[in-house]
C-alpha cells in the first residue's frame, strides 16, 4: 500500500484538496484510495470531537479502499469516483448503519440496503466513510441537535455551521472527506455550504433518487451535494441523475444533462431586490452588492427581480406544517419510544401537526403552489436568479435556530428548480457567506457552468481551516 | 340561414351523428352550426325536463353558432371544432356564467373567465351550448344531487347515468350535444362513458389545464372528454392539451402527442385477473370475457395482470380523504353558506376531513404513492391494461350511490395514467357497459388509436336512444 504522504503530498494537501484534484492524483498513481482514506480516518479521529461532524464511521471503508486500490492496479476501475472517500448525511441508508436521522431512537435501526443515492455512488466506487450530523428529524437549519450536539462552523467552533446537513458541511469543510451527501427540503444544504465556505448543490425535484432517504417532506426533498468546488458538484450530479421507477417522484428528465449551451451574451440575470425588507442583514447585503458588481459581465444583461407579491412568511409557515405532518408519518415508531423521546422542540412540532386538521394541510399544500407560479413568471424573463443563500452569517450556537434562516432557499424547493450556492466574499467577521444562483427546473447543468464563471471571477472560495489540525 | 333539415338531414340524423360526422356535414355545407345549435336547443327544451342533463343553458349560443356561420362563408374558419355544439360540466368555468359545482349556493358566483379548456374550444371554434349536472362538490359516482335531483339514463330514466359528470353524459347519449367536457377525480368521466354507452377519455394527469376548475383534488383533478366515437375523443384531446404556466400541474409533455406507433405484432395486453375477487358482477364479467374473446388477435400478446399487490379499498379510503380535505378549502365558502346549504351528505364527508389531521392527510396522501409504483410494474411488463370500467351496470337511482363505482376507475387516476372507456357490449338488461383500456402516462394518443381497433371489432356502440324523442 502506498501512502499518500510518500509521494511528497502532505495531509494537508490531501485534505485541503478538491474531489476533482483527488481523483487526478488517483488516476496519476500520486495517491491511492487506502492511504487518503486513513488520512481522513486519522484526521476524523482526531478533530471530530472538537467539530461534531461525523454520528457514526463506516468500518468497512478501508477494505473498500483497499478493493477500490486493487481494481486501479488491475485496469478496470468501474467509475469516475474509484477510491473517492464521501460522507453521508446521517438520514440517508448506508448498509450496515443505522440511520438515525438525527434521533437517538433510531439508532436501533440498522439498515439492509443502501439508499438509491449511496448505491450509485459505491458504484461509481466512492469509499463510504461514515454518516454526519444532522438536525434533530432534519428539522432544522442550524444543526444545533439536543441529543447529540450541535456542528461547529470550522472557522470559529463557538458558531453554527448552518443545517440540516451541517456535519455533512463541517466534514467537507474541515477536510474529514472529499465532499458529502446532504439532503435539501427548504435549503438544508445550502444553509450549511454558506456558512461554511462550500459548493452546494440542490438540483432540480426527482432529479435525484430519494428512495432510502428518511422523508421529510415529498413534495419537496432533494438529495444534494456539498464539495469544495463546482466541478466536483457536476461529477457527482452526474453518477447520482437517474430515473429511479422505485420513486414515486422520480423523473424522466424533459431535457437530457447535456453539453450546457448558455451563450453569455445571451444570458439574463435577475437581481433579487430589497434584500433589507427581506431580512438581510447590513453585512450579507453588502458582500452581495460587492459580489453582482464583481460579476458585471459574467451575468449577462441583468434585471432586478420584485419578490413584493409573493408572502415569505405565509410560505414558510405552510411549507413547516406540510414538513412537520409528514414528519409525523415518518417517525411514528418515535413518537411512541418513551425510552429514547422526541425532544420537546421536535414533539411540539408534530403535536402541532396532530392538532391541524386534513383541511388545514390541503390549505397549505395549496399554498404552495404560488411558489411554483412564481417560479414560472422569474424564468419567463430572466434565465437564473441571483440571491444571497442566507439572510446573516453564522451565529453563536448559544442563540439558537433562527427563524428565517431558510427564507431565501426555500423558494427554490417550493418551485422545484435546481439552486446552488457558492462562496460569494467575506462578512467582517471573517465568516464565508454564499451567493444563491436559482434556475428552471431541467436547468441543473446551465447553472453549474454559470456558477463556475462566477467562482473563477469571485475568486472568493476560503482557505479551508484545514491546516489549524494537520 | 340554412336549416340542417332543408337539406334532407333529419334532426333525428343530427342528434345520432358523431362530432367527426358533423364536422364533414359543417364543412361540406350540408348542415351550418345555427340551424345545429337550434336542433340541439329545441331537442334540450323538450327532453331535458325528463333527463336532467343541463343545469343551465348558454343564452349566447345562437350568436356564437351565427358567428361561426359567418367565418365559413367568408372561407376563414377559426379551429377544429368551428360551429360544433358542446356541453361543459359545471364545475368548469363559462364566462357569464355561474358554475354551481353542484351546489345551490354556487349560484350567485358567475364566471368572470372561462376555464381554461372552455377557452381552448371557444378559440377552436366550439359553441358553448351550456352546463351540466353533476354531483354535489363532483364527490359522487352517481349523478344523484341532493339539490338538483338526479340525471337520468336515457336507456331507462330510473335507472343512473353515473358520475360525476352524469349531465355531461346524458346531454351526449341523447343527442344534446355533439360532445361534452367533464372532469374526471377517480373516474367521473369514464364511470357515465359506461354507464350511457359513449367513448370517454381521461387524459394523462397534467395534460390538459385544469384552471377555472373546482378543485376535487389538485394531485388527481382532469379534464375529460365524452364523445360518441373515439376519433371525436382525439381530435377534441388535441384541441385541448397544452401546457399552461398558469396551472401548477400542468406539464411540457415528454413525448410529443405525434403519431401512434404501436406495431400491433408488438403490442403486451395485461387483463385484469381475478375480477370476482375485485366486486365485478357476473353480468359485467361475461361481456368482459366475451369482449376479450372478440379482440383476439387486436390486443396482441395478452397476460394476466395480477392486482393482489393493490389494496382497492386501502387506496379508495386514502383517496377519499385526499378530495374530502381539497373540498374542505375550495368550499369554504359554501361550509359557511346557512343559506344554500349543503346537503348533510356533503357536509358529514368534510366534516370528517375537518376531524382528521395534518398527520392523517400526510399518510394518506402517501399511500397513493402505491398507485404510481403499481403502475410502473405493470406498464414495465404490458403496455396497455384491459379492464372493465366499472364492476356493475346502471342501477336504479331510488338504490342510492354504490360506494365500489369507482374503484376499477381509481387506479388510472391515482397513477397519472391516461385510460379509455369504450362500448364493449350490452348486459342481460339492455344496458350498456364499458371496456377500460389505461396506459403508461404520455401514451394519451396510442391508447386512442388501439381504441378505435378494439371499437370497430368489437362493433358495441349502442343505438342511441335519440329516437325516442326525435
Amino acid at each position: 500500500m502506498t501512502h499518500a504522504s510518500d509521494r511528497a503530498l502532505s495531509d494537508h494537501d490531501l485534505r485541503g484538496a478538491t474531489a476533482f484534484q483527488l481523483l487526478h492524483w488517483l488516476a496519476a498513481g500520486r495517491i491511492d484510495s487506502a492511504g487518503l482514506t486513513a488520512t481522513y480516518r486519522a484526521a476524523i479521529e482526531r478533530d471530530n470531537p472538537r467539530l461534531n461532524a461525523y454520528l457514526a464511521l463506516a468500518e468497512t471503508a478501508p477494505a473498500e479502499a483497499a478493493a477500490s486500490d486493487a481494481r486501479r492496479r488491475e485496469g478496470r476501475t468501474i467509475g469516475r469516483l474509484d477510491g473517492l472517500p464521501v460522507a453521508i448525511k446521517d438520514n440517508l441508508d448506508v448498509a450496515g448503519l443505522p440511520t438515525t436521522a438525527g434521533l437517538p431512537g433510531r439508532r436501533a435501526f440498522v439498515a439492509s440496503r443502501d439508499a438509491a443515492a449511496v448505491a450509485r455512488l459505491r458504484a461509481a466506487g466512492a469509499v463510504i466513510l461514515g454518516k454526519t450530523l444532522l438536525d434533530e428529524g432534519a428539522l432544522g437549519t442550524a444543526t444545533i441537535n439536543p441529543h447529540f450536539g450541535a456542528a461547529r462552523n470550522p472557522w470559529r467552533e463557538d458558531h453554527v455551521a448552518g443545517g440540516s446537513s451541517g456535519g455533512s458541511a463541517v466534514a467537507v469543510a474541515a477536510g474529514l472527506a472529499a465532499f458529502a451527501l446532504g439532503s435539501d427540503t427548504l435549503g438544508s444544504v445550502r444553509i450549511p455550504a454558506s456558512h461554511c465556505g462550500l459548493y452546494g448543490l440542490k438540483p432540480t425535484f426527482g432529479e435525484i433518487s430519494t428512495c432510502g432517504l428518511v422523508r421529510a417532506a415529498r413534495r419537496l426533498d432533494c438529495v444534494g451535494i456539498l464539495a469544495r468546488s463546482v466541478p466536483d458538484l457536476a461529477v457527482v450530479l452526474q453518477v447520482l441523475d437517474a430515473f429511479d421507477p422505485a420513486d414515486p417522484r422520480s423523473r424522466k428528465r424533459r431535457v437530457p444533462l447535456a453539453t450546457p449551451d448558455w451563450e453569455p451574451e445571451r444570458l439574463r440575470s435577475g437581481i433579487l431586490d430589497d434584500l433589507s425588507a427581506l431580512g438581510v442583514d447590513a453585512g450579507v447585503e453588502a458582500v452581495f452588492r460587492q459580489a453582482v458588481a464583481t460579476l458585471d459581465g459574467c451575468l449577462g444583461e441583468t434585471s432586478r427581480v420584485d419578490f413584493s407579491d409573493y408572502d415569505f412568511a405565509r410560505m414558510r409557515r405552510s411549507a413547516l406544517l406540510v414538513m412537520e405532518a409528514e414528519l409525523g408519518v415518518e417517525l411514528i415508531g418515535d413518537l411512541a419510544d418513551t425510552g429514547a423521546p422526541l425532544s420537546p422542540r421536535l414533539r411540539g412540532m408534530l403535536d402541532y401537526a396532530r392538532g391541524k386538521s386534513a383541511v388545514d394541510y390541503a390549505a397549505a399544500d395549496r399554498v404552495l403552489d404560488e411558489a411554483v407560479l412564481k417560479a414560472r413568471r422569474v424564468f419567463a424573463e430572466v434565465d437564473v436568479l441571483v440571491l444571497p443563500t442566507v439572510p446573516h452569517g453564522p451565529y453563536p450556537i448559544a442563540e439558537g435556530e433562527r427563524a428565517n434562516d431558510a427564507d431565501l432557499t426555500s423558494f427554490a424547493s417550493l418551485a422545484g428548480c435546481p439552486a446552488v450556492s457558492l462562496p460569494m466574499g467575506t462578512l467582517p467577521d471573517g465568516f464565508p457567506v454564499g451567493l444563491q444562483l436559482v434556475g428552471a427546473p431541467g436547468s441543473d447543468l446551465r447553472l453549474l457552468e454559470l456558477a463556475e464563471v462566477c467562482a473563477a471571477r469571485l475568486d472568493a472560495a476560503p482557505a479551508y481551516p484545514v491546516a489549524a489540525s494537520a
